[in-house]
């Protein structure tokens, strides 16, 4: 199933919600405004003028007029996809009808804002008929404001146990000739409101990791087509720990994350991409530990590796694990197991081009080798390590590669900072590669 | 959906089973009357006379028996509930058959024991329509018995990989016309079982931790309106494991274990409730370090974080990954970063105050600021961190004050402990908010 | 449901895929025919001649014949069981089509490879539909070529989101009149296709490690009595690396792996057998030490964990949390809880013998005790430790056994071995325990 059947976008990095009407201040549309003019990297990939959790209960009527207005005016120039939440809650039905009544003036073509609008997100729901009471007012919507079938976009919040176990319910259900379920676009996990649902207790008040949502929010998304993306992470200022998420949530499948900040949108647009030069990393113990470049040569800075010439080609090392002799062979073999190799943009696109080349060739398979000069105390060691490629890997490492070609296309605001990053001719390479 | 749907208890914190008959003793049912006469912190919120596992084949009518001897002349004061467990088994139709038996005996209102139970825990179940087959015993002996319906409730022990994936029917079944599956109230994982039905092997013959099925087990009690309870720790002198298995647990929305012996009950009832007094940790490495209070500062005692003032204004600190020098503010940020709160039941309720009375004056969400003075070597330093809170956060922080009010509504025998601990005027302010 | 209902193992420890057809060498069967007459610990359980991904697509309709020609002339001797994969792709009817013609040609009796086929891997399934699809033309194969149906089992290769959803939905279709479900075998992951399929992306290019889907291949191989298998692992110089990944597999009752070379198929072979010799560890921080055996005494050799005697039954420990003065009750407990014994086969029978004995005396729970003496620092110290086993203990104890006991039935090419290994007396033991 290709991921841009329904919609321009196979990949959604950031996610980011603005409060819709905040009460008290001359503009009570001043934050919608400002988000509605964020550019290039500070722009997300999806905006969300957020009429739920972020605007208070009795600020959501005059928030759907303010995104009315906003989206009207500025809505054109958003580079991103817009995406309004509004209310819901499996449990209340008044709830409900509150969402429908905003999504159904929201999306009047009379009043502007409709033609910059893609969809709408419906947060707190339920088991897989609950998301088809809020598909069917979507529907409903398009036929009275004589809009084509599922031209507006659900993306849902999937913030209870309920919700998760639909996950794998979506599958049977997609596609049955009584819903439009289609229309699907965004799964995103909402950690806060799921852990109060799942009952679960830390000791600080902080929030569990959920591998499991995680894995099968985006599985369920692989399944169906669709795009996942992670929650909300709310200790805005530690930029580490947002980065350790995203890491972990790309080995899951997961792309695209929550932004609470134009700072976190900035740092979630780019942190998918790959690096513009490659890095050397010695595993030791129980973390990585970076190499520098000292022109050509890779240096193990600090007392991570301990390295010592005892004789003539003999060694001493202690990874931390305790002390061993090593000759030369034994030193090689046991440094190319404990370094890594992160590739840049350039490196994977040197792959794939390599790989291309040998299968037009008429070969399944290639190794593709790597070679460096490490200095680690006073030893100085040249190491090649080689890994096999066939259609499987270089479909698997064709990903990161996808995601920008991607962003390139649909992202015009952020081709010059790309460049910059990678240099015209890489980008030019990464565009025309796969 | 509530928790309190069908029964008065909202959670469980302990599962104490006792065996039903041991040969060889003047009273076979001498352990039973023990365990019935257990009162206070010692007594589980669910006693489970085990005519199971924890009794021989051979002695399990006579156990039948005890059960309606025992529970006939002291569960009037038995202060938890009341849920023998019965035979069954997904493959042995004679099993299940005598499993009916013994429940149509134990539940006989002419012997005495009925009114004081409150319903059976059924083992070794597999597929969604094995649990029906339970279910419609319990069916016929309510009828049998001229019981009005779903007056016994079922828990069922989940301990074979069919009985987890039963866990994702669930709710598509429960409340069909044709089953009372609505009675289900205790979702129990049994991971000894378990391991043997998935063929799982450890080196040393310990259980595999299984974070899988706890998750799916707690996501399947929270879809459904159940209490989730996790498995026996089988290895009882160690009370450091059983207490991290328990905050392991509770991370995952699961927060009732398996109890073996009154000294695993008083910890079991303990640990989920919030502390006494606060506590500030320093996270350093891969591991927390407790600060110790001393009188208004928090002094970080060790080595684990090296601090020292190398000029005005200037530091240098080493957290393990390193030596990084810092001024003033830098080190604040540093240090705001590294530390974490563990809040007392007092902070919990003085927050939720705080929010409550924001909320009525009309805002959305507050900034929750706690500072303290940190000595760490020969530097002090005061250190201010603040959260924002929203309704999701305050509705996700009413977890252990919901759990609080459980206990101290039901649990009268446990009042006396817990005035003890965090004082009167704590524990009504406690029972008063949210 | 019984493991061995459909096919004679219950226990599959290797999968290993050979190329069927490789351009520019004079024998395009060359690699083929070497596997085939592998031997001992260096034949897999399963053999899986590759018409796959191993081997270009150019190449595989000679692939087709050439494992018709080897399996015709080596299949008797090979040991263990012949599984060729085909081509198939959920979202691709003419591969599908061609996977079709290759098994029917292959399954042609008057070819001769049949006789010693035992079914066929289908790779790249789908949802539950996309199984049948491949079960219906297997049924055609079988009914084309007067074959008894289900005469070829099926086995699947989960390597999308799409077929892990259909792990869950197995046990509901196996066994319906319209198919034939119940020919299924091996439930194998392929983690590279899956890393691509649920595009997750590593910095380094390595696969993530996919816990989930392992635990829920595994889940559905025990609720259908089916065996599952791990996915290949490329870095083929890394033999730790295989060995904790199938250590961490068993955790999770998986107990087969694929293998890429006949090296790491000794490995996958030996792997899951209980070591010849007992072993003591000892848990220091974040890892396992082991204990040296010194004639009867278990020296800890060194620092990892401190022990001085300070006085007249007064000791000080270090284990790396900070230093503790004990007694010498509190050290016994100590070092009781930092202590693991890894029990050898002939330990394990010991303990299954003593349970028998005391089950047929009529004790449901005895004590297992297990002492030692241990050498640390300066200190000499005896310990003993217990563990509860009833017949749940028994019953998860038994998994290695019954593992032994299928390799030593199916597999005479390797008794000698496990006779080397253990001794004639101790295989004669494990063979007649249980």
């Amino acid at each position: 199933m290709s991921y841009s059947q329904h919609y321009e976008r196979s990949f959604v990095r950031t996610f980011f919600t603005s409060p819709t009407a905040v009460e008290g201040k001359d503009d009570s549309a001043a934050m919608l405004r400002r988000a509605a003019q964020l550019r290039g990297m500070e722009a997300p990939d999806v905006w969300v003028p957020d009429n739920e959790d972020a605007t208070a209960p009795s600020m959501r009527d005059e928030g759907a007029e303010n995104i009315i207005d906003v989206v009207s005016e500025h809505g054109a120039d958003v580079p991103g996809e817009i995406h309004p939440r509004v209310v819901w809650h499996r449990d209340s039905p008044e709830t409900r009808f509150q969402g429908f009544q905003h999504m159904l003036e929201i999306a009047d073509p009379d009043r502007g804002a409709l033609e910059h609008l893609d969809g709408f997100v419906i947060p707190e729901v339920g088991d897989i008929d609950d998301w088809k009471k809020a598909d069917e007012f979507l529907t409903i919507v398009e036929r009275e404001h004589g809009l084509e079938e599922r031209r507006l976009s659900m993306s849902v919040i999937v913030e209870s146990g309920q919700a998760e176990l639909a996950l794998a319910d979506l599958r049977d259900e997609i596609g049955k000739p009584t819903n439009n379920l289609e229309r699907l676009f965004l799964l995103v996990d909402g950690e806060v409101d799921y852990t109060k649902d799942m009952r679960a207790i830390t000791s600080t008040g902080g929030l569990p990791p959920w591998p499991e949502l995680r894995h099968n929010t985006s599985r369920a998304a692989s399944a169906n087509g669709l795009i996942a993306v992670d929650g909300p992470y709310d200790d805005i200022r530690d930029v580490d720990g947002y980065h350790e998420r995203m890491t972990d949530n790309r080995m899951k499948g997961m792309l695209g994350i929550w932004s609470l900040t134009p700072g976190q949108v900035i740092e979630a647009n780019e942190s998918p991409l790959p690096p513009a030069t490659g890095q050397w990393l010695l595993d030791v113990g129980d973390r990585n530990v970076e190499l520098v470049d000292t022109g050509g040569r890779y240096a193990c800075e600090g007392d991570d590796l301990e390295l010592t010439t005892i004789g003539e080609g003999t060694y001493e090392v202690d990874t931390g694990d305790g002390v061993r002799k090593l000759d030369a062979d034994e030193l090689h073999d046991t440094l190319v197991e404990l370094t890594e190799y992160v590739p840049s943009l350039s490196d994977i696109v040197d792959s794939m081009e390599q790989f291309e080349a040998a299968k037009e060739a008429g070969e399944g398979a290639i190794a593709m080798e790597r070679s460096a000069t490490l200095e680690i105390g006073d030893v100085t060691v040249s190491i090649t390590s080689d890994r096999m490629w066939d259609e499987a890997t270089y479909q698997a490492a064709k990903t990161p590669i996808d995601l920008f070609q991607d962003v390139y296309e649909h992202r015009p605001d952020q081709r010059e900072t790309l460049q910059e990053r990678y240099g015209e001719s890489v980008v030019e390479r990464a565009m025309n590669v796969g």
